[in-house]
C-alpha cells in the first residue's frame, strides 16, 4: 500500500500506525512467502512509526521481517504463547522499553482443531514505547474468530476476551501519556465486545474520528473484492465486514487526534495478489504535547465516569453478563453430558471385567466371548474413559474462567450502581431504562 | 492467633494485613473443616483490615468463610482459575473496587499429578481497595512449590512466575497510593525469585522492616514445631524455612511503614491443632498520607533507578536469564525425547500393520501371531502415540513460555545496560562485577 494520498507531510508530532492480519499460516495460506516479501517491501518503503502485525504464526516469518526491516524499524518484539505462538509481532522506530503478555483465559476448544484458535494461545501484547519524551502504551491483539454470525458458539469466549482486554488496558495504562491499540478484534463496530472495550477504556476509533479517510467504503477490512475472501466468510453482509481496528486515546499530558486514515482496497497495484485476506490499516495520529485533559479521556485517576457514561456502562455490562451466563449454562450442560459418558465408560469397564472373569470363575471353561470383540471393546472403553476425562478437566477450566469473569462483572456492576446512586437526577437522553437489579439472562445455548 | 501483644491501638492510619496458606485440600489435609472453623473464628475476632488466604481450594470453604465473616469483612473476592481454582481468597473491611487475575504461563507439569500444582492454575490476584481517600493495590499470590531444594526441577518455572509477578505488579500499580503483596511465594528470602521481585518492584519486606516482631525466630513460616510439618518438608534446614511474606510500598501520596509484625509459633493456645501447616502472618502497617516521596519508592514514573540499583538489577537479571535458559535447554531435551517416542510409536504401528497384512496377503493362511499379543500391542501403540502427542504439545507450550520470558528479560537487560552507560563512574560498593555482555549459562539439567 502506498501511503494514503491524503496524508500530509510527516513531522515529529505525527505517529503513523499500521495494522495488518497477515494470514501467515505456512503451507496452508495461499502465496504465504510471496506475501511476506511484499509486506516487508512495503513496510520498508512506508516507514510507519509503529507496525502491528497479527497471524505471523511462524517465527521464521518474523525473523525474515526483522532482518528486512532492520534499517527502518530497529526495535521489534515477537510475543510467544500457546502451541504455535500468539502470532503477534510489533516493529517500531521508537525504543521498546518493556513488554508484557496477557493470555486470555478462554480461547475456543482444543478439539475444534479445524478452527485452530485454541492452539494459537490468543493474547494481548503490551509494548511500552518512548516517543520523544512521551510514554506510549501500545497494545496488540487478536481475538477468537467468529465462524458463524447466526450460530456463534464462541460468543461467550469472545466476550470474556473483550472483558479481559479492557481490564488489562485499564489497569496497565495509568502511566501512559498515550494509548494505542491495534489488531483484529473479530468483532463488528456495534458488537457487544467492541462497545464493552471502548466504553470502559475510553479508547477512540481512528476510522470514526479521522478527519480524512481513504479506503474501502464504511472502513470494511474483510471484503469480497479481496481475492482471498470467499462469500462464506462475510455472510450475511453484502460487501464485507469491519473487524480490524486502530484505537487510541491521549491523556492530560498529550492531546491526540486522528488526522487521516486509509486502508487497502482488496488489491495492491502492481502486484498479482493482495497482502492478506484482511485489508491493511494505516492511521496518522497527530500529537499536541502538554495539552489540557481532553474529552476522550473519560476515566480519571479515581475511575469517575459521567452520569451518562455510567448508565451506558450498566447497560453494556448487563448485556455482557447475560452472554457470560449463557456460556456458563452451556459449559455446565457440556460437563454434565461428559459426566454421563464417563459413567458409560465405567459401565463398559465393568462389563469387560465380568467377561474376563467368566473363564477364571468357571475353571477350565473356554472363553465364549470372541477374542477380537473383547479387545475392541477394551480399546473403546479405554478411549472413552481417557477422552471424557480430558474433556471433563477442560470444561471445568472453562467453567471456572466464565464464573471468574462473571464474578468480576458483578463486582463492577456493584460499583457502577453505587456511582449511579450518587447522581441526583437521571440525565436527559440517558440510555439506561432497565431496573438496576440483576437481570435474569434469557438463557439459550448456541449449540441447542 | 491473638493479635500480636506488641501491637498498639488500631486507629484510622493503621492497616492490619493478615496472610495464611490454609492447606485446604478437602479430604486430604488433616482436620480441614475444624481448621477452617478455627480460622473463621479468629478472623472474626481479630478484625484485620485485609485478609489474604491461599490454598482455599474448595469454593465451599470460601463460602463458609464469607458467611462467617459477613459482619466483620463485608467485601470479599474468590479468584477462580485452572481446574480446581487458584485457591486465592481476599476478605476486606474496605470496599473492593476492582479485581484482575493474571495466570502464570508456567506452573509445573500435568503428569506430576502427585504434586498437583498444575491443576491449581496458580496466579496472582489483584484487588483494588479504597482505604479512606487512598487507593490500595492488594496482590495475593501463591507460587509453585519447591519439593526438593537440591534437585529443584521446578526452579525455571518459579523464576518465570517471579518475573511475571514483578511485571504484573509494576505495570498495574502506577495508579496506586500504596501496594501490598501477600502470600506463599515458596521462595526463601535470598532466593533468586525473591530478589527479582523485590528489586524490580521496590516492595519492602514487612518482617525485615518491622519496628517490633513477635513470632518464630527468623520469621520462619514453615516450622518443625508445627505438628503438620514433617522433617522432609524443611530439609536441609534445621528448624524451618521462611516462604510466606507480606510486602508493601507507599508512594508520593502516602508514606507507609511497618510498625509491628507477628506470626503464629507452630500451635494455637487453647486448640489441639494449628491453623495450617504454614504459620499465619499479621503486619501492622502505619500510614502517613500526603508525605514526600520516600526511599522505598525506588522507581519513579519514568522507571529511573539509581546507579547502584541498576547494577544490582543487572546481576539479578543475568542470574534469572541463566536459570530460564537452563529451563529452555531442559524443555528442548524433553521435547526431543518425546519426538523419539513418537517415532517409536509410529514404528510399532507399522509393525502392527505388517502383522495384520500377513493373512490378507497370503489368502487363506491362518494368522500365526497370537491374537492376545496382537491386540495388546495395538493398545500399547495407541497409548504411546496419544501420550507422546499430548506431551509434545505440552513441551512446545512450555518452550514458548520460557522463550517469551527470555525475550522479555533480554529486552529489559538492554534497557538496564543503556541506563548504566548513562552513569559516569562505577559507584563504590557497586555489586556489579561481571561484564555486561550476555553470560553463557552454565547449563545443567535438574533432571540429569
Amino acid at each position: 500500500m502506498d501511503r494514503c494520498a491524503s496524508m500530509g507531510q510527516k513531522d515529529s508530532s505525527t505517529i503513523l500506525v499500521f495494522s495488518l492480519n497477515c494470514w501467515g499460516v505456512r503451507y496452508m495460506s495461499k502465496h504465504c512467502t510471496q506475501r511476506f516479501t511484499m509486506i516487508a517491501d512495503m513496510l520498508l518503503k512506508e516507514e510507519h512509526d509503529i507496525v502491528l502485525l497479527q497471524e505471523v504464526w511462524s517465527e521464521k516469518d518474523y525473523l525474515f521481517l526483522r532482518k528486512k526491516l532492520s534499517s527502518s524499524h530497529s526495535h521489534s518484539h515477537y510475543f510467544k504463547s500457546g502451541v504455535i505462538g500468539s502470532g503477534l509481532a510489533i516493529f517500531s522506530k521508537h525504543r521498546i522499553q518493556d513488554t508484557l503478555l496477557y493470555r486470555y483465559s478462554l480461547n475456543g476448544y482444543p478439539y475444534m482443531a479445524h478452527h485452530g484458535d485454541w492452539f494459537g494461545g490468543k493474547a494481548v501484547g503490551l509494548a511500552i514505547l518512548n516517543i520523544g519524551t512521551l510514554t506510549a502504551n501500545v497494545y496488540l491483539t487478536h481475538l477468537h474468530a467468529e465462524y458463524s454470525r447466526e450460530r456463534d458458539t464462541y460468543l461467550p469466549h469472545r466476550v470474556v476476551q473483550a472483558w479481559e482486554l479492557q481490564q488489562f488496558v485499564r489497569h496497565t495504562s495509568a502511566n501512559a501519556d498515550m494509548v494505542i491499540l491495534g489488531g483484529d478484534l473479530n468483532m463488528h463496530p456495534q458488537d457487544l465486545g467492541t462497545r464493552l472495550l471502548m466504553s470502559y477504556t475510553g479508547l477512540r476509533d481512528a476510522y470514526a474520528e479521522a478527519d480524512q479517510f481513504d479506503g474501502f467504503e464504511n472502513g470494511l477490512t474483510l471484503v469480497l473484492d479481496n481475492a482471498f475472501v470467499s462469500k462464506k466468510m462475510v455472510i450475511p453482509f453484502e460487501r464485507g465486514i469491519r473487524i480490524d481496528y486502530i484505537l487510541f486515546k491521549g491523556s492530560s499530558q498529550a492531546d491526540i487526534h486522528c488526522a487521516s486514515m486509509c486502508t487497502t482496497k482488496g488489491s495492491v497495484p502492481g502486484h498479482p495478489v493482495p497482502y492478506s485476506d484482511h485489508e491493511a490499516l494505516t492511521a496518522e495520529l497527530k500529537l499536541d504535547a502538554h495539552a489540557a485533559p481532553q474529552a476522550g479521556d473519560v476515566q480519571s485517576k479515581s475511575g469517575h465516569f459521567s452520569g451518562d457514561d455510567v448508565a451506558k456502562l450498566v447497560d453494556i455490562l448487563t448485556e455482557a453478563r447475560t452472554e457470560v451466563k449463557v456460556g456458563i449454562h452451556c459449559a455446565e450442560r457440556m460437563r454434565k453430558t461428559v459426566t454421563r459418558m464417563v459413567a458409560m465408560g465405567l459401565a463398559l469397564l465393568l462389563l469387560e471385567l465380568a467377561i474376563a472373569a467368566v473363564p477364571w470363575l468357571a475353571l477350565g471353561v473356554e472363553q465364549a466371548f470372541p477374542h477380537t470383540s473383547f479387545y475392541l471393546l477394551a480399546a473403546l472403553c479405554f478411549a472413552i474413559l481417557l477422552g471424557t476425562s480430558l474433556l471433563y478437566v477442560f470444561y471445568t477450566m472453562e467453567l471456572k474462567s466464565l464464573q471468574g469473569t462473571e464474578d468480576q462483572m458483578r463486582l463492577a456492576m456493584g460499583g457502577l450502581q453505587e456511582k449511579l446512586r450518587g447522581y441526583p437526577v437521571a440525565q436527559p437522553g440517558c440510555t439506561h431504562k432497565k431496573p438496576l437489579e440483576e437481570l435474569e439472562p434469557n438463557v439459550f445455548c448456541p449449540e441447542d
